[in-house]
Parts: structure tokens; sequence; C-alpha cells
């Protein structure tokens, strides 16, 4: 039977490395906050001191970290800790389901190739209520075998598990495509405003374009105006959901991305720029979905209430 | 049975009217362009010799025009001729199908009221192919029952016949959808560019993108990128299609609407920048996926020849 | 002596004309609203009961209002009213000191032209503090003659006369100057903020730019980071000066001129949406400075009081 | 009489160097092209077969390298080479030339002061004529005490040397008047193009507002706009000056350093992203007030020739 070591228990990885318990594998869990591994030993995971103790005789390592230096420290050593790539078994799998900078990740794959191991980045989307329900996409980097090999894992917590490319594909293509949903989600915003500055009913204009060229993942799934659809965050004053901080956060990866590859992203960058002012403006904590009050008129808002 | 006055035989208006014809209704055409009148009086038709004449004795009168000035001057009048509003008969069913500004729209639509007639703006999408299949979508604004009358005569002609609301409402439901497309189109470039500087392949970039949550109208039918897909543009030089100067066109109505409504479109508008820079380096008669290359590197291009 | 008959008598028409009355000129104002002229009679000046009556005698037409259809109706007539064109004596020079679209400007020279009469757009730029000091910037389009006789008039009222070109080209070397103005206003607000969120002095930065490639006008007479600069709005929490909302005009006229002439300008349409944006967050009525709040962590500033 | 060591003889640092010489400073030069020594050697500088070998008894080191790893690695050294500042003398003055991150400078300036080494950094601007007619600014980040050390040696290069504030705060406040000098460039250009495409006069609309508000540096200095201003790259099919790809690499610190104090530059993020797209269309080596030629028509510029 398979045994994995899970690092990082926080909002994603405690609901991902239940799911894991849950399937039936045998999972050794550790994170920094002693605490948060209370709620997998209760399902029945055993705990560790250290992660390298956590990683030192299982068959699988995945770790869900909040950045780029987290995870090259933890895998290649630091100057106080040796890094798991030279703790591990040989034949270990290593997977990474962070949301970090593909530099990273490819150095990591590059330093694991050199001790034979095999690493696959396998950032996720879904959020939170994917984590739990088990429902998660991976967007995985790395060689054909490895890939193959984490996929079966994998699927214990997801429902989508897709092959971007080589190492750090995965997390180029979570860029891109998170990039992308952000203008998705300003673009769709000011057409719904503008339609309602003219007088037109949003439900009405969400479900023509809806149907037409306009159409996207956010008037399929995730309208940004309120009571337009029921069960998104728009429909409950913007909470719940994917935070406005998280989406700065990976918009900010994707313009690191692109200042790697000499790229050029103007809906992109100007999305960073609104989403960072709308942080500033004290909306870090919401949905990303209110960057929609950016365009409204805010007399309209405060009437409302 | 029903007789129709179509007036104005273009790339769209011809194939249109042919496709009324085809349905076995009666109708009469007129276009300043005797010669734009061959085809559809060879398929039986028949033809007048101005639009008055047209309009004078039918059921429906349906126009095809350039822009929101020919629209005016046509249904109002000008210095030298009388409005189709002042010679139709009673109850006949005024429906303009351009792309026009909404204010031009809804002054026919009021003037066209005060004499007791029925106005309905219906603006297309789906392109001079979408004309010749009937399959076209029309974007209609205008009172419940005008739009119920219009209904079934654009039947004829399309295979989506939205009601986005009161007079004018078409217009602007349909400058909000093809502006957030323009978005789409230049975001979903921008981002598989990004992932190709990256050494990512763009066919496995777009299937990802399009089922997660970057997914959009332009990576299901119209992928922007030389041979993702086959029978799009892309994969045809840039040819056919949606030209890039009907998508700045387009993107100018866009932002008139914005300034009469004082809305905000931070995207729309780059994206009119963008495309209206790109048509004046050349490629105005080129399809509008083609700001691809705005993100390529150009000596790849060459390269490619 | 010259006769002068003044109308519109708002913020910056009531001191223009005072300048005029103070220089000596026999000065007829009117106003639609009776109580402003009364400042005006009081220091000399003679009143009229109409546009036309107040032109009917004079030398000089000067007219101040807010947009173009205002200009147009007073100038052509409409349904009620003759057109001034139509009452002044032959030879009258006729000045729109208004900021409006070119096309209006150029619609009302063509048709006074038609009568003989010369006619001169003259915006002007520097508030209404420049308006009470007569150091207004006029910028003028007409014929060589017309802006000969026009500019000793104006010299009582501003203090750079400039020539932009034919009958319009100064609505459009204004708006392209107060687009290009917007523009310099945010840059500056997002270089300053950048440096301050790194640790500068907003002073110290400020100094460096002004002598250096970053130079600008913005930095040279009118910071909009708090405390830089004394006796300028952003040192008094953003009061007086020049008005959200104004400029908001005057991005929407040069966004209006860009759809005319099929031009490209990314950076005023940004500044454009970006001002809206802080427009519609109830910032209208403050000075135009104050965009430089939207680039601020507003935890910050709240904090500061 | 004062030792300086400079090393990194490219463009700028070899005239940069040539001017110590000439001021009759002792100076020992290193670049790891042994041939771009030969022209200071026959100035009469010493050369030196190793940068730890020049620097080893300066008084003051000089350096001016490409980019942050560069400076990194021969300040701190890496596994192949000591750094310098393990083999300078107590009391060498180490002042960094070159264009690079902030927190590069700020890594290097507090490893020297863990030795005891006063670190300045100090960006240049004014391109390679300024380099070689000894007229550079210099803007200075460090302590007081080591700036004021800095001052009169770099007053041998250059004509303003500017104190910006402590370390790091040289390169901070460079690249924001950088930024914000792109964005100047950028909307000077669709101002007057707007303005020519409304059939104005190019100089005189520049003449117009480089008195008014729209005033700045490239008005004044740098008209992007071919023939309205002398012995400038746009009057020369921009020959010369600063290249785009140099501009490019600025705005990509500038959005480095946005990303790590989580600022919003909007304006600055979309200039790069327009020079991304000059340079990739092949204009990378071309002065950067090309980027004009993104807003003219180019059937217009072909029919120049």
């Amino acid at each position: 039977m398979t045994s994995v070591a899970f690092i990082g228990l926080g909002h994603m990885g405690a609901p991902m490395a239940a799911n894991l318990v849950n399937a039936g594998l045998t999972v050794r869990v550790f994170d920094l906050v002693p605490q948060a591994m209370k709620s997998l030993t209760d399902l029945g995971a055993l705990s560790s001191s250290s992660a390298c103790g956590a990683a030192a005789g299982a068959d699988v390592v995945i770790t869900m970290l909040p950045a780029g230096k987290h995870v090259r420290s933890l895998y290649l050593g630091d100057d106080n800790n040796k890094g798991l790539i030279d703790v591990v078994a040989d034949g270990t799998l290593l997977i990474d389901c962070s949301t970090i900078d593909a530099q990273s990740a490819q150095q990591v794959a590059k330093s694991a190739a050199e001790k034979g191991l095999s690493f696959v980045d396998a950032p996720v989307s879904g959020g939170t209520a994917g984590a739990a329900a088990g429902t998660l996409t991976f967007i995985c980097g790395g060689e054909n075998g490895a890939f193959e090999l984490a996929k079966p894992i994998l699927g214990h917590m997801g429902a989508n598990i897709l092959h971007a490319g080589a190492a750090g594909a995965g997390q180029v293509a979570k860029i891109c495509n998170n990039m992308l949903l952000s203008v998705l989600m300003v673009a769709t915003s000011e057409s719904l405003q503008m339609g309602i500055d003219h007088g037109l009913d949003p439900k009405v204009l969400s479900e023509i374009m809806k149907v037409s060229s306009g159409g996207n993942w956010t008037l399929d799934k995730y309208n940004p105006c309120p009571d337009v659809m029921p069960n998104v965050p728009s429909s409950n004053d913007y909470q719940g959901g994917f935070m406005v901080d998280l989406m700065v956060k990976d918009l900010g990866l994707s313009q690191e991305a692109a200042l790697v590859s000499n790229s050029s992203t103007p809906m992109g960058a100007l999305a960073r720029s609104l989403y960072v002012n709308h942080a500033r403006q004290g909306n870090g904590t919401r949905d990303f979905s209110s960057i929609f009050e950016q365009f409204t008129n805010s007399q309209q808002i405060k009437n409302k209430g």
C-alpha cells in the first residue's frame, strides 16, 4: 500500500490530505503549526515532528506551501536543514502542489533529477471547496513517467489531472490560466456595468453574452454582478470564493513569468494594477469577483443597503 | 403571406434577404448599387427604384446599413428625401439589423412610435457565413409585442433570436458582447504566447485553459494561435472571418456608448487602442484573431515562411 | 471703443467678463440665470434680456458655455430661437471660449463663414484662479486674420494667446494637451507611490525626477503627493484646483476625438477609465491630483488623520 | 592621490573610466574582454588580470555591469571566485554604477556593511553621449557619509550627483524615473499623433503643449515626432540615443520593483507591454522614441520614403 508524506496543512493542504486518508492510504503529515495536524491525526493520519521525518520512508511526498522560497528551502535545504531530496529513499515520487514561480519549480526538478528522483509540479485550482470535495483540477509539469505515477495519487484529491509539459510547465499553465481568468473577470464586469448604465437588466445581458461570442467561464459559473446567479460570492456580498489577495499573488507570478520570458501581457498587467488598487482599498479578503464594484457607482451601492 | 422590404444588400444583407426569398416570403429589395439587386431578383425577389418604393406596401421593412447616420436619414428623412416612417402603411413592422450606436436606434424608435409604428433594433452576429447559412444570432431591442412579431421573420435568417430589452437595447447588448469578445481575443492571445515563450505547446495549453477557469469562446471556437484548431482563420493566414476593421468599428461604438453613459471600460478601451495600432500597421482586412501576431516574436514569424 | 457681448457667466465666464470691464471695454452680458449678471453690472457692464440682444450691436461676441450642444444651438439657432450668426452685424468677430468637441467648433465656424463672419475657437486653461487673475492660456483655432483680431481682446483675460491652426484646432490642441496632462498626473502618482512603497521620501524623489528625464508639469507645479509642495490642492486635502469631473469631461472629449480620427490613445484611454472609476467612488468634486489616492494604501490614509 | 579600480568597460564604462584618467586619478581597469582595456591603457590607465586584482589596493572601486546577478557575484563571490568585499582593503569605498534591481543593491550593501565597508549604488542616466562628455546624472543610494565621499569622484564623470536615500534608493529612484519617462514618451507620441490625425502641425502642437500643462521632458528635449526638433533621434530615423531594448530592460526592473512592494503601476505596466511589442516587431536597437511609429499610419510612413 502506498505511503504518502503530506507537508503543509493550511486551508488547502488539510482537506487534500484528508482525502488521501479517506482513500485508505497511509499518510504521514507535517506542518510547522502542530495544531494543524490534529484534524488529520483524528482521521487516522500519522504525525511527524519534522518535514524530513515525514518524508523519510514515504513512497510519495506531497507538499503544499505558500511560495517559491518555501518550496526551494524545503526540497533543497538551507543553512539550518537538509533538503527533502537529501533524505528521501531512492525512487520516492515528489509532488509539489503549491502555486509558485516556474523557475523555482524547475530548479527543484533539476536538483531532484540529479539525485535520480522524479518531481512533478502540480498546482491546483478549485479552491477550498474543491479541496474538500476532492474535485480539484491539477495542472502538472514533469516527465511523462512521473506524471503517470502521480496521476492516481492526485486522482484521490481531484477530478481533472492535466499534463501541461515538462518540469515547471504546470506552474506556467496555471498562471497563464489565472491571468486570463482575471481579465475575463474584469472585462465581464465592465461590460455588464456598461449595459446596466444603459438600462439593461444584467441577468438578460448575461444570458445573451453567455450564448454569444462573449461567452466565458465567469458568465457560466461565477457572475460578478450581484443577484444574477445564486450561490456565487457576488450574491453573498462577495464573501467566500477566491480572495482578491490570492489573485494579486497569482497575477504577481504571471508578471514575474512575463519578465523572465520577455513577454507582453497588456491585459494581464492592467488586471494586476486594478486588482492591487482594489486590494489597497481594503478588499483583499473579499472574493475576486468584487472587482465589479470598481465599475459601479458607489452612490448606487450605498443607497442599496 | 407576409411581404417584406429589404433595404441594403451588402455582404451581410444579400444572403439574409436570400434566405427570406428561399423561405417563400414576398421580398422587395433595394440597394443604392443596382447590381447588388441582381442576385436577389434572380432568386425571385422584386426590385425597387427607391427605398421608399420598396417599403411603401410592405408588412415588414428590414434594413441593413453601414452606420447610424444612414439609418437615421433613411428612416427619418433628410433635406432631399422623405423618411421611411413617413411613407410606410400603418401597422408596418420596422426592423433594423445594422450595427449602429444605441442613440440613433432610440431616436428612430421614438419617431416611429410617434407615428404609431413598431421598431425593433436587431443587430446580428455570426458573420457572412452565418448570414449565408441562416444561423445568425439577432440581439433585439424594442417592445415585447414588436419583438414577438419580429421573431418569426428573423427566424428565417437566424438560429438565435434574443430579446435584450427596450429600444436600443439590442445595440447596447451587441456592443457589450463584442467589446468583451475583443478582450477575450487579446487576453487569450497574450496568455497563449506567454505559454509558448516558456516552452509550452499551445495546443496543450489551449486544452487546459478551455476546461479551466480561463475558458472562453475564443478557446472553444476561434483559437488565435496558428495550427491549434483546423478551419479557423488563424490556421489560414488569418484570412476570412471577422475583419480587424470591423472590430475597430464595433470597439468605436462601444467607446461611444461608454462616453454617453460615463462608464469605465479599461479593458475594452485598451483593446480598441491595440486593434487600431494593428489596423494602422496594415492588418485592417485580416481576421481579428490576427491580433495574436502583436505578441509573437516577428523574427519567429519571418523564419516560419 | 470696442464693444463686447459676453454670454455665459459661470465660474469661468464671470471673472473673464469682469477683466474686460476692468480693461475699459463696453461689455454687454447675458446669462440664463439673471442673478449671474448682478456682479458684472455692479462693475459697470450692461445687461441684456437675451443672448441675441446682447450680441446684436457688438463688435465682438464671446461665449463661455458648458458643451458643444449649447454652442451649436446658440450660434446656429434651434426650433425656438434664431442663431447668433443670424442676428449679429456684418464684421462681428465671434469667439467661443468653451471647451467642446472640435466637430461642433468646425460646424459653427463653417456656418459663420457662409455668412461672412469670422469665428475663433479659443478654449482656455488656467482654471478659475487664472480667470480671476487674467492669466489664462487661450489655445485658438481659426483663420490668421481672425486670430490677430481676437488676440488683443483675449489679452485682457489671459497671459498666453496661442494659435493652433484652422477652425477647431484650438479645441483639438486643448484636448491633446489635457489628455497628456491626465497621463502625466496618473504616471507621476504611480511613480511617486512606488518610490514611497520602497521607503523613499517623496520630496527627494520628486526633486530627482524633476531634474531628470521624468520631468513634467505636475512635478514642477502640481505635485499630487500631499505635503511635497505648499499651496497646491494635494496639500489641502485635494480641495480647489481642477475638479475630477472636469477632467472626466475633457478625457471624454479626447476619446470622442480619437474615435473621429481613428486614433489610438492607449494611455489617454486608460487615464479616462481610472478617472471615471475615481469619480464614481465619490471623488468627482475633488481636485484631479487626488487620483494619487488610487495608488496609496487606504489603510495608511485612514491612520494618518 | 586617489586610486580607483574601474571594472566593466562597456559602452558606458569605458568613457566613464576615461574621464577619471583624464582627471588625473590613478585608475586600474578590468574587463572580461581584454581588448576593452586597450583604449584605457592607451590613455594612461593600468590594467589588471582580474577584478579582484584591480580592486585589491584601490581607495575606490567602481563597477559598471549589465545586471544584478553580475553585481552580486562580483561583490559577494561565487563558487569559483572570492567576492570583492573579501579582498579590498579596509576603508575602501565601493560604488556600483550599474542599473540593477534594488534588492541586489541592498544585499550587497548589507554584506559590505558587515565587513565595515561603505557601498553606494549610483545608477546613471545620460547615455553614452553623457558618459563621453562627463555630464551624466548619478542617482545615489547609501549612507550620507558614503555619499559625500562618492560625490567628488562621481563629479569627474557627471554633472548632477543626486542622493535618493539609503542603500538601494538610487536604483529605486532611477527606475521610478525611467518608468515615468517611458510613459511620457508614449503619451506624448499618442497625443501628437492624434493632433496630426486632426490636421494639426506637430511643431505647433508641440510648442503649445510644451508651455501648457502637458509640458514634459520629451517635449523639451526629445520630441518623438520626426522633424519637429533637430539633433534628436526622431529626426535621424530613430538611430542613436537610448535603445528600445534598454527601455524594455528598465521597464522590467520597474515591474520587478512593483511586484516586490505590491505597488500598482498601470501606466508603467502598459508602457512595458507596448515597448515589448515594439521590440518584438524588430525595433529593439532603435531609439526608444520610435514608439511614436506604433501610432502613425504605416501607409503614411511607407509613402514618405
